[in-house]
């Protein structure tokens, strides 16, 4: 195995929306754009108002393009309202905001998946046009919706998310149509191929943006077999969730609120793990390795020195062998 | 037969886009809300970006709402375009202008009707929503789609009407389903009402907005049938159309370009035809009687002074009797 020169090779890194598509995009800067692929999370997805609307997946886009509303965190940088207004006026559902612009994304791709495109197709296109580089790749071209079980039943995710602010408690998370989801192709491609750098799994919510890509089957199996290291980083800086309700998800699921619980809920499937130096004294699991560092990415400058982290420490796990690394 | 009293009734007015609306909007605010029904041509509706849009219905929606655009005739008043630019960037068509606050109404109605709503209902509860009081109903709740026959093959109305802005010649018009559109019910009710007072035909394009309407199975029959005058608003004035192709149209088809012209083309169907003061000597036809007005639109009091000619005139043919007028 001849690893020690590393320092190129593909990397896949699997995204949800705002706290993985800052790290994505310092991977992005860092990388050559034919180097890496980010596999977005589709559970989200969902059809409002007849359109095919994937939430993540355009964040990542967003992101990429440069494009994204780094208030809000989804959505367009620059946009008009004028849709909404018009909408509420004549009745239409209103909870879920869609900007003038960002509309232009959930059209097209409507009529394009509803002309028999792939989604990973559409998406490919997008990211052509408006620039972005790096291979973006949704999980599957097939449906998977997550689902949300609360005290008061079965939820869609957006429901959930969106329309009730996360407010219901958690008690259970569901991928419908996981069974029947094929893996992107490229995807398994690249799980496969001998010049596999590293997996990393971006700070994303592991429930609602990483655990539905790695429900998709085949996927768990693949990134065991790979050679390749596995690198998360946790989404979770001392005690708290950076952005979004994965501390909430959390503690209603029962797992106390710390970087280790992540860990512990990614299992094996993770050979190294990246926290933030404020949490490493207390992640401590028979065969990860930990790497400690400043994981709090509020600048461009953090997002690239992130990834500049993470890939060194990828890199050093896969000089490891899996072998050797397993047994750490 | 009771007619010398006849200052009320149900007022049924067809028509299409601009010019039409612009006596749709006159004829709304002299008579009572529950005296007018205004009925829409429906086929120039087409399918774009997996939308349903319906150009003249909205154009009287947004008319008698009073948020449409004067400048264009088309379109709402106070928009934005946050939309178009968006969607070019993607890669999608930008021939057909969609302002971001119109993209309401086509994407609202797309889901409806989707979910199995009629296009008469999703149409009464927007019109409701936005305060429009008069009874709008398109021609038809089946799909009736002109198509047109060029120099360059048959083309659908919007990808001659917009796309090619009208360049091509026209030798042929034809509306495809008429065969199978069942007129709107409440249209058909109304032609039957004995409280019918007129049927008033808009100055809109006969060929592409009024003919589709009469295409529709049943309703040349219902106006012969019914007791009450039919009366035409003569969209050429000195040999000109106001506004959009009529006069090209007319002449690609052979047709000298004048009010004379239009009423040959209407024939047996109209009792009465009112035409402008300048063109009163040349339309002289047998059967047709004919009442000469100042009928360009300009202003608000333009419309609805031309409204009030226009039901006058009606209301004398009414008390005429059918046998009488017929002999005129």
């Amino acid at each position: 195995m001849t690893v020690a020169s590393a320092a190129h090779g593909l990397v896949v890194a699997l995204s949800g929306g705002i706290g993985g598509a800052k790290l994505a995009l310092g991977l992005s800067r860092i990388l050559p754009a034919e180097e890496l692929m980010i596999v977005a999370n589709t559970g989200d997805d969902f059809r409002h108002l007849g359109l095919s609307i994937s939430p993540d997946l355009d964040t990542l886009t967003y992101t990429l393009a440069g494009l994204n509303n780094p208030e809000t965190g989804w959505g367009r940088r620059t946009e008009t309202w004028t849709f909404m207004a018009a909408l509420r006026e004549l009745g239409g559902e209103g909870w879920f905001q869609l900007g003038d612009g960002d509309l232009a994304i959930h059209v097209e791709r409507t009529r394009r998946l509803a002309a028999g495109e792939p989604l990973s197709q559409v998406t490919e296109d997008f990211c052509r046009r408006l620039g972005v580089r790096a291979k973006l790749v949704p999980m599957s071209d097939d449906p998977v919706r997550t689902r949300v079980r609360t005290q008061e039943g079965w939820l869609d995710f957006q429901d959930y998310f969106v329309r009730q602010r996360c407010q219901p408690v958690v008690l259970e998370l569901t991928f419908e149509g996981r069974q029947s989801a094929r893996p992107q192709t490229d995807l398994m491609a690249a799980l496969r191929d001998p010049r596999l750098r590293a997996v990393i799994i971006c700070p994303s919510n592991p429930f609602i943006s990483i655990d539905p890509i790695l429900a998709v089957p085949g996927l768990r199996q693949a990134l065991g077999n790979s050679p390749a290291p596995v690198v998360a980083v946790a989404p979770i800086i001392g005690g708290r969730a950076v952005k979004g309700p994965t501390a909430k998800i959390m503690s209603e699921l029962g797992l106390e609120v710390t970087a280790a619980a992540v860990a512990r809920h990614y299992g094996k499937i993770i050979d190294g793990y990246v926290v933030d130096d404020s949490d490493v004294d207390q992640v401590a699991l028979p065969g990860l390795h930990v790497h400690a560092a400043a994981i709090l990415m509020q600048t461009l400058a953090d997002r690239e020195a992130l990834a500049h982290e993470v890939m060194a420490f990828a890199d050093r796990l896969r000089a490891l062998g899996k072998a050797v690394r397993a047994s750490a």
